[in-house]
Order: C-alpha cells, then sequence, then structure tokens
C-alpha cells in the first residue's frame, strides 16, 4: 500500500536508495519449475547498467544480482524470490549542496513536504536506480513468459529531444548507445548529445515500447484493463509524463470508420488498438509509447528556495544522466513484461488456462 | 482482482450491465460522519446522462441513484455505501444482429475470446454506462474532498475531432453540450457533429482535467505514484488511448532548463509537472490530458468476421454516441477524485493527517 | 480496505444494514459459463432465514435473492454477480431504548467509539443479519467446487450451551431445528432452549464444519496457509470466538508419534491434520471446529454505563436469537466455500489447473 | 497472493529457505520519522534464536540482522526496510534420507504435491525458521506502538504437553528457557522435555499472548475483524492449530449473563471478551491463546510411504525442537504487533488519528 509493491500475482517488493548498501526486490507467485540462473537476469541488467558510454550518467556499478532464495538447484521452487544488488560506488558527499535546497523539477521538494526527512543520497528513494531491480524482476517474468507463451518484449527510442528517429529496423537497436533502431542517425545523436552535455543541460525522449506473440483474452474488462496497466506501470517509471496505446492522441483526429481495426479470415487489418479492445488483449502485438521529460539535475543555474523558503540558485554537480530516456529502454521493456504475466496469472485464475490460438497479425512498425 | 474494484482504501466495486436490470457500485471506506443525500449524487449524474442533447446517445435514462446503505439519518457511518441504478431503457433487440459478427474495433471480439460467453446487451459489461457508477461513486469523494481540504475538480473538452478548442474560460463549459470551454466555437461542432451522424461515422476527443486545491505531499513514491494511479484511472474509462500529465508528450522536445518548474518564495513560477513531482503532488493544479478514440459502433459499413471465423461486413444500428468523448467529461471528473481520495485516506495512514499548507501557485490552464 | 471485501480471486463485497431498505453482495472473479439462477441461492439462503423454530429470531424475513448483474440466458458471464436481498420486516422502534446505553458484550460500544456515530438499526452494520448475502455468495462457491472438483461442504452443532451432541449421522441434521447430527437428544435440546428463553439468558454453541472431496495443494505456504485464511473466516463470523483446525487445543497434550497422520499407500491413517499440512490441503477433508458465545441481547438486566459515562441497567427486547450458534450452521458453510474456492483459483494462477488425483482418505467422523 | 507477505499498510514480505544463504524480509509502509537501530530488532531475535538451551533444536545461528535500506542517520524515511538475516548453519547433508519419504505431519507432503519440487534443506520454505524475519519486522512495529499509542505484548506457555503451568507473573517468563510465567514448576518441565528427547518423541503446547495500552476502535467490522485478523496471524505461525480469543471455547458453556463483560464508569468488570467486541477493540487488553503441534521431526519411527507411494518407515535425524512451541512465545508477541499496527494504519485511513482515550480496564491474567 506504501507503493512499492508492483503487480498481484507475480508482485515485486522493490527496497533500497540510490547510495544506500544495497537495493533489491522479492517477487511473490513465480510459478514452479522454471530453471533459472542469475546469467538470465544479468543480460538485462547489463543493458541498463549506468557507466557504459559518454552519453550517461558515469557511476561505476557492475550491477551484479545475488539471487538469495526461491531458487533450488537451478529451478523455481514456487517460493519468494529475492533478488539483491550491492551498491559499490556512492558519492554521498556530492550530494552535500543538494541538501538545503530543491531542484527545480525534482523529487526532493515533495519528499520533504511527505516525509518530513531528507534521504539525500543520490535521490534516496526518488532516484532511477531503483529502476535496476525491476529490470531483474522483469528478466525473469521475460523468461517465463518467452518458454510458456511464445512472448516477446522490445523497445526502442524513436526521438532524443528535437530529434525524431526514423525506424529502420530492430537489429540496430543494440548496435548504438542510445537503443535508436537506426544506423544512419547515430552521428547526429552523439552530436546533439555532446552539445547538450557542453551547455549543462538536459533533453527529454520518446520509446516505443512492444510485445509480441501475445496470447488473446489478457486483462481485465473493467478498471484492471490491460492498458490501464501498462499505463500504470510506465507512469510508475521515473520522468514518464505521457503514454500512448496504439493510435494514442492520433486517434483523436481519427474517424471510427478509419481508427476500428478490420478484420478477415487471414487476422487484423491495422494495428491501431496497439493490441488492446475493451481492456482485453487481441492478440496483436502490444503497441506503447511514452514521454520521458528532461533531468532534473542539471549545471544551468536555476531559481529556486531553500528549506526556509529564502532565494536560492541550483547548480546541480555530481553525476547525472542527460537524457534519462536513454537507460529507460530496458526498463519499460521490463516493466510491459511485468504487466503481462501478471495478467497471464490473473487470466488462469478466472478462465483456466491461456488461449494457444493466437489471431493473425497485421504487420506494424513503430512508425505506422 | 477481476478488475471490478478501484481504489483501496476507499474502494469502488462496480456491477451491472448495460442493458441487465441494473448497475451500480459498493463504496468501502468512506470516513464517517459526512452529510449525504441522493441529491449530493444525482447532479453528477445528471451531466453524464445519455440523451440530453442531439450529439449524444438518445437512450433515455433518467439514471436516479438509490442510497442502499451505509448513510444514517443523512449522514455516512462508515460502513459500505450501496447505490443502484434500475436500468428502465433497454433495448436488447437492437443488438440481434451484432451477435453473430464483431464490430471493428470493439471489445465484443476480446470479451468473445476471453470468456467463451457473449453478452449482447448494449455491450453488457463493456458498454461506456458503467461509467454511471464511477460517476456517483466520485460525487461522494468530490464532495468528501471539498470539505475536508478544499480541493475542486473540473474538465473540459480540448478538442472534438479535427477541431481544437481554444480555452475562453471555465463559465462556458456548462453552457453548451460539449462541455467546450468556449462560446464562440459552439456552433462549429454543432456543424461538425451533424455531419458526422450523416457520414454514419464517429469521432475522437481530447479533454483536460484538472485537481485545484491540491494539498502537498500525496501518491506513492515508487509505482502507485500519484500520477500512476491518474495514468491507471484514466486509461480505463473506456475509449482512452492517451494519458498526458502535465506537459506530457510536449516534455519530449522540452530542455532540462525549460522543464524544471522554477520556485520562488511565492511558489512555483509555472506548472510543467502538472501538479506531480517523483508521483507526489506538489500543491499545484493536477492537470492531465486523455485522448478518446472514435466509437466502434457505427452505421458504416465494415470488413469484419463472424463466429466461425468466415467475412463479414457489420453494420451497427441501436443508439450510439458518435463521439464518447463528450459524455467522458463527468467522468474524468470522477475517476481524478477518484484517485486523490484513495491518496488522501493512504497518505493519513502512513504519515498522518494531510498538510493543509498549500504551497502557492503559478497561473495555469489547459492550454499552456 | 474498510474490511467489507472476502476473499481475493473470488471476492464478495459486502453491503446493508439490518434494518436498512437492502442488503446484498457483489461476487468479483466467479469463473465464467456455470449455470445459475435464483433457486441455486435460496436454498441456502432459507437454511438460514430467521423465523424457522420458536428456537431462534421471530422476525419474518423472506431472504428473497436478487441476481443484478453477471448472469446472462442463465449462465455466469465473468462479469460481477450482484445480490439483492431487500429486508421487509425492519421494526426500528424497537431499538429506541438501545440507543442511549450500551449493551454489555455487544458492539454497539466499539462502533460507538470508532465512527462517532450510532446506527442502532438492528444493530446495523454488527447485525448477524449481514451473513445473509455471505451465504448467498457461499451458494455460488459451493456449485462451482462441487461442479469443478466434487468438494462438498456439510456442517453441524456438536455442543449447544452445556450439552454436547452426540454424532449420530448427517442424515440427521435437516430434521431438527438445531442443525444436530443426532435424532435421540432433540428433546432435550428444545427443552434446554425453552428454559433459556423463560429466564430471559442465552447460550453459546460449538458447530463442526467440514469439506470433502478436497483436492490436494490448496492454501498458500507462508502467510495465507489454507488453515490461516479459514481461521480468518470463521473468526469473522458474528460471535465466533474460537477456531480449531483438526485435532485442534486437543494437539497440546498429543505426542508427535501419535499426532502426525502416518502414510500407506491406501492414503493417511487418520487425520489430526484436519485436511491441513504446513498451510497446504493434503487432499483428506477439512475439519473445523469453532465456539459462538452466547449473544448480548438479553432481556436480563445488566451493568452498562450511557453516552455519557453514567451508570446504567440494560434489558434488551426486540427480536433477538438466544443463541446465535443454531442459525450459524449455513453460515460456516458459507464461508470455508468461500475459502476453499479463492484457494483454487490461487493455486491455478501460480501453479495451472488443480490436482484431480485426490489422495485416498482415513475415515473420519467430527467426534474423532 | 503466493502468501508471503503479511499486512496491508504495515505490509511484510518475508523471503528466503532455512538452509538457503538468507533469510529477510521488506517492511512497506513503516511510519517516517521513527529512530530505528539494529539493536532495536536484535533483542527479539535473540529471545527466538536457536541452541540457546538443551531443550531447543542444537542449530547454532546468530541471526544478526542487516538494515539494507529505509533508514538514514539512525531514522525512518518512510521508504522499505528491507531486514537481511545470513544462514550461517546450515547442514543440508542432514536431510538426505528425508527426500525420498515424507515424514507423517509434516508440510513434505503438500509442498511435493503443490509445486512438484522438493526442497528439502531443512524443510525449505516450510521451516519455522521463517519466522525470524517476522520476529524482526515485530520488532519495528513493538517500538512504534509503544512509542506512540503506549501499546505493549507479552506471551507465555501456559501448558507444555501434558503439563499446565500456573500463571505466578510475568517477571518469570525471562528467567527460564519455557517462557513460563512461574518459577516453581521449571524442574518439572525440565524433567518432561529430558523424558522425550530420550524417547525420541515429541510435544505439543499452549500459549497466551496479550496487549496491553490497547486504543479503542481499532479493527474492520465485517471480515478484517481485529480478532479475524489476529486470528489468521496467529494460525499463520508454523504448527499452530487452534486460537481462542478471550474465553474462546470457554464461551459455550457461558450464559450470556455471565459472558457480556459488565460495564461501569470506572471500566470494564471484566474481559471476556478479550479486547474486541464486534471486531473493533475495546481498549481492554488483547488476550489470546494458541495450540501448538507437537513437531513432526521425531526420532520415533513412524509408517509412511515414498515418492512412489510404497510403504516406508521414517525417523528423522538432525536437529529439531522436540517442542517448536517454546520457541514460539516472541513469534505470537510479534505477529500480534504485527496486527495491531497495521489496524492503527488502517483507523487512522479512514477516521483519522487513533483515539487517546483509552477507557478503563478490568483487572485480568492469563488464567482468568
Amino acid at each position: 500500500m506504501a507503493g512499492s509493491t508492483f503487480g498481484h500475482l507475480f508482485s515485486v517488493s522493490n527496497f533500497g536508495e540510490s547510495h544506500g548498501p544495497a537495493i533489491g526486490c522479492v517477487i511473490d507467485g513465480c510459478p514452479p519449475g522454471m530453471a533459472l540462473t542469475e546469467a538470465d537476469i544479468q543480460h538485462d541488467l547489463d543493458r541498463r547498467r549506468p557507466g557504459t558510454s559518454r552519453h550517461v550518467t558515469q557511476r561505476n556499478e557492475p550491477d551484479a544480482v545475488e539471487i538469495l532464495s526461491g531458487v533450488y538447484e537451478g529451478r523455481t521452487t514456487g517460493a519468494p524470490i529475492a533478488l539483491l544488488i550491492r551498491n559499490t560506488d556512492q558519492r554521498s558527499k556530492d550530494y552535500g549542496n543538494i541538501l538545503q535546497t530543491f531542484r527545480p523539477g525534482h523529487a526532493d521538494y515533495t519528499y520533504w513536504h511527505k516525509y518530513g526527512i531528507r534521504d539525500p543520497r543520490g535521490g534516496g528513494r526518488s532516484s532511477a536506480r531503483l529502476t535496476a531491480p525491476m529490470v531483474a524482476a522483469g528478466a525473469v517474468a521475460k523468461k517465463w513468459l518467452k518458454e510458456h507463451h511464445g512472448v516477446s518484449f522490445r523497445a526502442c527510442m524513436t526521438q532524443l529531444g528535437e530529434l525524431p528517429i526514423a525506424f529502420e529496423g530492430w537489429e540496430h537497436v543494440s548496435q548504438n548507445p542510445f537503443f535508436a533502431p537506426n544506423a544512419s542517425q547515430i552521428e547526429a545523436l552523439e552530436a546533439y548529445m555532446d552539445d547538450l552535455r557542453k551547455q549543462g543541460d538536459s533533453c527529454g525522449a520518446r520509446l516505443y515500447v512492444e510485445a509480441t506473440g501475445m496470447p488473446v483474452g489478457l486483462g481485465e474488462p473493467l478498471f484492471d484493463k490491460l492498458d490501464a496497466d501498462i499505463a500504470f506501470a510506465m507512469m510508475g517509471i521515473n520522468a514518464v509524463k505521457g503514454v500512448e496505446i496504439g493510435a494514442g492522441f492520433g486517434c483523436v483526429t481519427q474517424k471510427g470508420s478509419e481508427h476500428g481495426d478490420g478484420l478477415t479470415p487471414e487476422g487484423f487489418m491495422s494495428n491501431h488498438a496497439g493490441g488492446v479492445l475493451g481492456g482485453i488483449s487481441t492478440g496483436q502485438d502490444l503497441r506503447v509509447s511514452i514521454a520521458i521529460k528532461p533531468t532534473s539535475s542539471i549545471r544551468t543555474p536555476r531559481p529556486s528556495i531553500d528549506l526556509e523558503g529564502n532565494p536560492a540558485t541550483v547548480e546541480t554537480f555530481g553525476r547525472h544522466d542527460p537524457c534519462v530516456g536513454i537507460r529507460a529502454t530496458p526498463i519499460a521493456e521490463a516493466m510491459l513484461a511485468l504487466v503481462v504475466i501478471d495478467h497471464v496469472l490473473r487470466h488462469r485464475a478466472q478462465c483456466g488456462d491461456v488461449s494457444v490460438s493466437t489471431p493473425k497479425i497485421a504487420a506494424q512498425r513503430p512508425s505506422e
């Protein structure tokens, strides 16, 4: 209820602070019998890891995960899976000057008012570092969904600040530090980021995430709609300010005769719905876009106040991502996987096992 | 877990079908001692009621609410408040021809695959009629929030299909059938809708909803962020495909130096955050935009399939809203109120009573 | 969270007051496709109904149930099933004199302190009348469990005040007003109750309830143990003060060599465990005993205080059960069924479908 | 939902196995601002620790707790408190021979059938070792309840096998290895246990646990009654088979005129209710008794079957408690504290702050 647990039947309880001794999570409800090792989890953690290019924070964290429970002789037992990641490169001293003022656009203002306690260690609990345990939990969910239902997840960046990124192909995503589905614009993106860093400023981003191989029938009809839970999950990622399913805001100017995806015996003719109708999956790909705001911790001086309410000018040093959207790609995949696995288990509870007859799906891509 | 209950501490369990005998809800967790009568609830129900102009469905429902429990001598007792609305104008015969095919863009396809049972009575459970109990529950939440914390809710339409609606003032919203904050464009909107009806088509809409007088400190930091719960609530409204908080997708092209709302001793200098930082309310107005897709039940013939998977052409008659966005305005207010009251109660649980010291707030409006 | 919803996956939200206009419940999560009519529910309601013998309250309620939603053409659709029971024989005037004082042993004292509001209508929300909707919901659960897994529920009275009731056979239970599994002691029980009524006093009772045909493997290992949820359900019935599983308090004086139920290839050799080991069902019968306190509303004058804290003598008139344990038998069955169905659905979620291979079970009876 | 999280608003997610690398828990919802160090928690862990007398298991575990998060500069921040206890004295080899058979009365039978996976490491997840994290979490709850509401918890053994233990005074409880409230019977208890060990058998126990200084008004009226949650918590402790509140099963033979606790301006005249009326606390002491079954892991040979269903004789070696009831005393206190703090927070949510005006309370003791 205090907001640190995600999911109902595949539930993940997250703990830790950015500059405390450790972060981690406890997964309760993972089905028994799945082969699982730390290596299965480490791959996605490495994709999210800081310090991998000059365009992200230079904090050096191996993000090595330890499985503390729930796995016996390499298989899940049905018991809670506790995952532990020790912090190794804390530098709380960097945050000393932050303690007396509020960064414009940062959660330090609201935490202070909510709890009356200030934990300045790298943003403490509000740091995006707390997404690492979710990426770890998401890796477990992805593995089970792949093995049991053939569902896959992938995400990419579709806009970096003012630069839209054309979709050329999924194969490019792992080949550049931006998770861009494109090879020809990488130099432009690098130049944009270098310029931004020189200015001491930050920028926003737009990401696209999808699930393919979806079963039909997942989602609850009224409130816990599949798309409502997706929106909840995505807006729960640090810095996200907007979520779209399928056509998203584009549907405002569509006519009904255009938006509604026609059907043929071979499958859907388009996917404006983004794979969800009435809150329940159609079997088409889930298609989600999110908007990520620019980082609030920037070197540029900003007007603010101190703890007593007096005017102050704030400049933030320390190590920060100039665009938090870059490392958010694996996070968005993980959160989408956590939503889907939870709804698979919910569906099994009420309706028995999940349909294997996935309807045929029309071709589609992020730019559609 | 089956998705018909909204909220954790002020929880609303919804029941009913569009063409069944009755719809309603049970509110559990309403604080005791508040004056409450059916009249307090009826006002908002009347705003959402069908049949009030030629631009909405012509189904004639009084939507008269009966309080079955939880109120004694005009005051809430702390016990569950059951609210009952009898359906009076069902016409299931209109839906006979729908039963054998799937409407493109409609939930009848996914319900059929999920439950293996087809309830064709006006879309059964997937009908927007089920938002009426939420408007009723929202009216209870609004009254309590107004009386205890001075929080108010209001919404308006900011775009109808291809027509953006300029914000002129809140006073116009109740003066036209579109909930438009504008007096000069009404004729154009009416002409647009009349034309659409002639074509047998439907259109989308964009709405803006806000809460004013917000306390600071509401929301949980990690997953149950205030904005995540808002996204969940909004995406749970029928036909919503996109949600934005504050600057929304506009933040993608903002720099950090522009997006982060500066602070002065007199309050925030802008509200790009939409009233939420790190998932917790800042005390500024909550600012939310939603995209609503065009109605899928249209007269225009569409390609589809029947229950056996054979090709079929679908035209939908019966009574439908050509733009479901029109009547969604009071629904969006209600859902936002249900999110806020739940977080007030959650905040009281962990942190004691809610702060009365609301920070000063920069001027703002939907078009900002 | 305010305590009016029972169950997680087959969840029942209860509403109403003893002397309000109606009582009822909303079941969310019932699997789709089960045949269901009001007659399926009415049978158990009639067993619990007041006014059926001189040994229970003389309030005359038909307890006729109306299905408002969730059933279409005689089958459950997967949508919430709302059940409504109108109150018809309220007599609030009988309670006028109760309003200014507290009945010793009654919840009016604690409700007053918790809510600051007194709803004197027959005890309002604290009345055992609110068990009627649970009996109705339990009837739905029983039907599904019988049809899908062959599980049956039955209960009987094993002690009435000072009189232990010998177990002669289940066939007697429906043949007497006490739900006694015995034909030879009925006269003695009637004489005991007649005497009690003359004294203006009340008595306690002990009930036994069991489930037969149980699948193996139901229950969660740590907290949501099957027996923990049974204890929660039973202690949630009005007036229950003790719960035993299997050997219950008798296990204190047992040795491990005696208590642990031995196993042979033909099944368990005894059932001291009451059908649960480590919180998970063994496939043996579930065996539960509960203690029900004497009714607090009695004619005998008792020392108490009034709302201002001054001494007062309280005598309660109106219509009350001299032994609430009598009508609790179908209630206990219903609550046990609600626990079991919830765990069947939970088990399906995590572990897939429920085992059909029930282990062989040693003969057993309440007096074992 | 998979049963490893206890509590709704002060929620504790437990993880680990008896012979895995570590056990622990994550507390979410602890109010911010409370002073907290590992020493505050260690005291209760030491009371529950194995190896402290010859009458309990000889496994040697320091049970040293590490706070991983949620505390900054010695104060709780409102963020999740993760507590880690490393296992140091695992001896899985002792369990080799258990792997192929089922111990009569042990959960290894049901785990096998539920999960299809056998984790033999000291009972794996079903071991009473998993109560250590609950004792740790309970220590946090106790501290907060003491500081904010003056509530205290204490428990003692009232029967060991066939030997009832007379209540002489709370001061004796910490002076003997049995948590007996008695000085004169200790020799008899030691002789009883020595004899039992020689026989290779085990015995049951009865414990009494109470909360003093209780506020009035805690508990939800219908299902989440305070006593229902207590029953749930107690039955969730390993080996508990019975729970009584106040008079418990004794109420069966009480008359209403005897059971109902009279009131005077000075307070209640007795406490047969055990501090709860209608599911809500009266402000009197909470009074709870539990029955604990004899340990199932005994040296005495017992009839059983192997994994293929063939007859087998089982004798259990390794290190086991001959009476698990002995170390259950601090566990029962902890679980009661976790129930009470959760209901304090729930009460704050719906009704605002908790009443400070505790009614006067009649004198009482376990033997009453």
